[in-house]
């Protein structure tokens, strides 16, 4: 599995304007250019309906070229969402946890994450990626591909109902993300992560495995 | 209570750019030149923090002035926020409903209002609002004073505590908010009102006046 490394895609944090250029960013041909062709592409079509191929040609350059600087789709895509963590690495183990004891590891990971040094470049990155329609549309391939499925991993059910079960647990994490990092409401935004996870890890849980309603 | 109409305030509907800009906004002595200083002013120092005659102050123009614009400081913060709904109008009823039975009631509102003809013009208020610092403050003063105040009205317990439970409360809708109508992800972004409003009142209900841990 391709990876971005923390801190290299680090285009948000420098071009805030940026939004999707297409043709115009970077010079034809270069690394740069590719991935302003492949944003705007993967938030018109996704990523299902977007190919390497297609990225090359309306980049115009030969496929050989895309393939030179991405190995394949996968790395392309992570390196056009310009994520300023890595959901592989920041979800390790979650995806291993016994899916009925989860709740409490995605919440701690979260609040671990925020609370790390990476705290500006993901409040960069939010702002960025709610910002811009564009934006948002590769934010939800991005979470549906690389965090929720690892978050959803291995719970049972029938696919339908673990897809909106795992809509579900991103609205409690978001709702959180936003309302301690961004919007900063108090008292929440300085209670101490221990308490945040005995307030919040309780609806994550019943999200996860519960009875829905 | 003063109140904006619906749609009156569109500035970040057209200037989406706009931002703080402060003394270069409008021309000096105007009523938007007014507005662009009051948004600077309530994005630094708060609600509480910032005064009519500070804001005519850094305005460079004589209090009556403001006060000729905007009745008092309510009026001027509804107006420097451009809410494209009036939060008196989609949350009457809310305060006057049994704090025991009033999460349904929230999550109906909610819904209601996002799947109203204002969604463009909330989508465009909430990507201009997140999407900039200074408006991100606004935004955090404007959803305690008017929309919290009034979701937490009369319910019981320490002042502390209820402060909590509203930001909690905030944490679901807001994330409900993002998951249901920005990033959209499927199948919660297509489910049916009623359907929401069972999956996610119980936690709301929870976080009002249940037991938090």
């Amino acid at each position: 599995m391709s990876v971005p490394t923390p801190g290299a895609p680090a285009a948000h944090r420098t071009g805030r304007s940026t939004a999707v250029r297409g043709r115009r960013g970077g010079q034809a041909g270069s690394r740069e250019h590719i991935l302003d062709t492949a944003r705007k592409l993967f938030a018109e079509h996704g990523f299902e309906g977007t190919s390497m191929r297609q990225v090359a040609r309306a980049a115009g350059v030969d496929p050989a070229m895309v393939h030179h600087f991405f190995k394949g789709k996968d790395e392309l895509f992570a390196h056009s969402v310009e994520l300023p963590a890595d959901p592989e690495q920041v979800l390790a183990g979650v995806a291993d946890a016994d899916p009925d004891r989860r709740a409490e590891l995605i919440v701690r990971t979260v609040l671990r994450l925020w609370e790390s040094p990476a705290q500006a470049a993901l409040l960069a990155f939010l702002r960025g990626s709610i910002g811009s329609k564009a934006k948002t549309a590769l934010l939800r391939e991005m979470v549906e591909r690389r965090v929720i499925s690892r978050i959803m991993a291995s719970v049972p059910g029938p696919p339908e109902e673990v897809a909106l079960r795992g809509n579900l647990v991103a609205t409690q994490v978001v709702g959180l993300m936003m309302v301690r990092y961004v919007v900063r409401l108090e008292p929440l935004a300085s209670a101490a992560p221990d308490e945040v996870v005995q307030l919040v890890a309780h609806t994550v849980q019943r999200y996860l495995t519960g009875p829905l309603t």
